[in-house]
């Protein structure tokens, strides 16, 4: 059974890598004290190494290690052996290029299905739905595919703005952006504040956090929220 | 030589569709009454007929004609024998797609190349570079490659906004994403802001409009801004 948890965001304004996060990986790790990483994300650009040096921080002050899955020979091997993996956030056009390159994504989701908790933050978030055709990010690199994970049926976007009524900018506001992408696809779309996670675990699939709400948006339907505390499980 | 004008955006805020750029316009245009339109980014999903309307009416206030490349059975001969094109804005990869699937990308360089005068709006902008690396939209279709026009040597960033000093959002900034494409790409970027446009004629290329300065991004160099007015000639 999937046990995984999906987070809009790793950092909170003013807060550190994580923390808020802290209880709940606590729950979600409560069966391993080692955490496979995969840093292919690579935020900023900083190196595959930097990166998990900031994970392994973190972990460490919930009593895990952190193992870094670029220092692996054989990281199919090492995603079939670990008891816990989190996907860090970045560019979701290289981590997804990076997991094909290793032929990871089939085993990723499987390991996944199969019961390996999983943490996705931001980027590592958006490849636990069936694309990553709602990233924030710039295509940066062309990757095989945009198909990922799949493992829950809708897909998420990070970092989710509300339109600022405010604003004299003309580019797309992230609203505008999932209407064009419904002219094009039927997955429902998530828009997942800062502070709020998707929890899915035990067959229930849930919203979480502090981000008070999130919006859901369904081809054909005007977009609607839903509260902190509903159940996903209906979206498909 | 290549006659084109690159704009950040159509439409500034309180303005009219294109009212900012008309005697821009006029002098682009100035030895053709009609202008071929490519209406494939489909901005909000709308339909390659209303979105031509739009431009039409637009166009009708400086006198020109705009005929829509999807009314002609051979868009290929249509591009061949137009005397302007306007690509207008919307999604950056439903318009490389619906280039590649028609044909019409070779003879769309080709024909630019040649002198045909080229007007980009946003979307229609960022194809003028070598890639759509540095869009700012939503993968929402999977396109057969990044890769576009090439009849500039730099990547423009349409809608370039300043990093907000003030805000409390923890997703990527522009100047943050436009890092990540240099940690794999080494073209130029141009952060283009509304109001502002490149204009590329005679073999000279240059900064005008309202947007006042843009900012240049070069890989493993710090960002810095270059005035209305400048050159941009020496970028390769």
């Amino acid at each position: 059974m999937i046990n995984c948890l999906l987070a809009s965001t790793s950092t909170l304004y003013g807060g550190q890598y994580l923390d808020y996060l802290f209880d709940a990986l606590k729950d979600l790790y409560q069966n391993t004290n080692e955490v496979l990483f995969i840093p292919y994300a690579r935020p900023s650009g900083i190196s595959h190494k930097s990166y998990t040096d900031i994970a392994a921080k973190a972990f460490n002050q919930i009593g895990k290690k952190i193992v870094g899955v670029h220092t692996f020979e054989n990281p199919i091997a090492a995603l079939e052996k670990t008891q816990g993996i989190f996907t860090g956030g970045g560019n979701s056009y290289v981590l997804v290029d990076n997991l094909y390159r290793f032929g990871l994504m089939d085993k990723l989701r499987e390991v996944i299905i199969t019961g390996t908790p999983y943490l996705g933050t931001s980027a590592g978030s958006n490849i636990a739905g069936p694309s990553i055709r709602t990233t924030n990010d710039m295509p940066i690199v062309y990757p095989p595919s945009f198909d990922t994970l799949g493992i829950v049926p809708f897909s998420i976007n990070p970092h989710y703005l509300d339109p600022d009524p405010a604003s004299k900018h003309k580019g797309e506001t992230r609203e505008t952006r999932i209407k064009e992408f419904h002219a094009f696809n039927t997955t429902p779309v998530i828009g997942l504040r800062e502070g709020s996670w998707i929890r899915v675990q035990k067959n229930e699939t849930t919203l979480l956090g502090g981000g008070l709400s999130a919006w859901i948006f369904e081809k054909d339907r005007d977009p609607y929220e839903l509260p902190v505390g509903s159940s996903l499980g209906f979206l498909k």
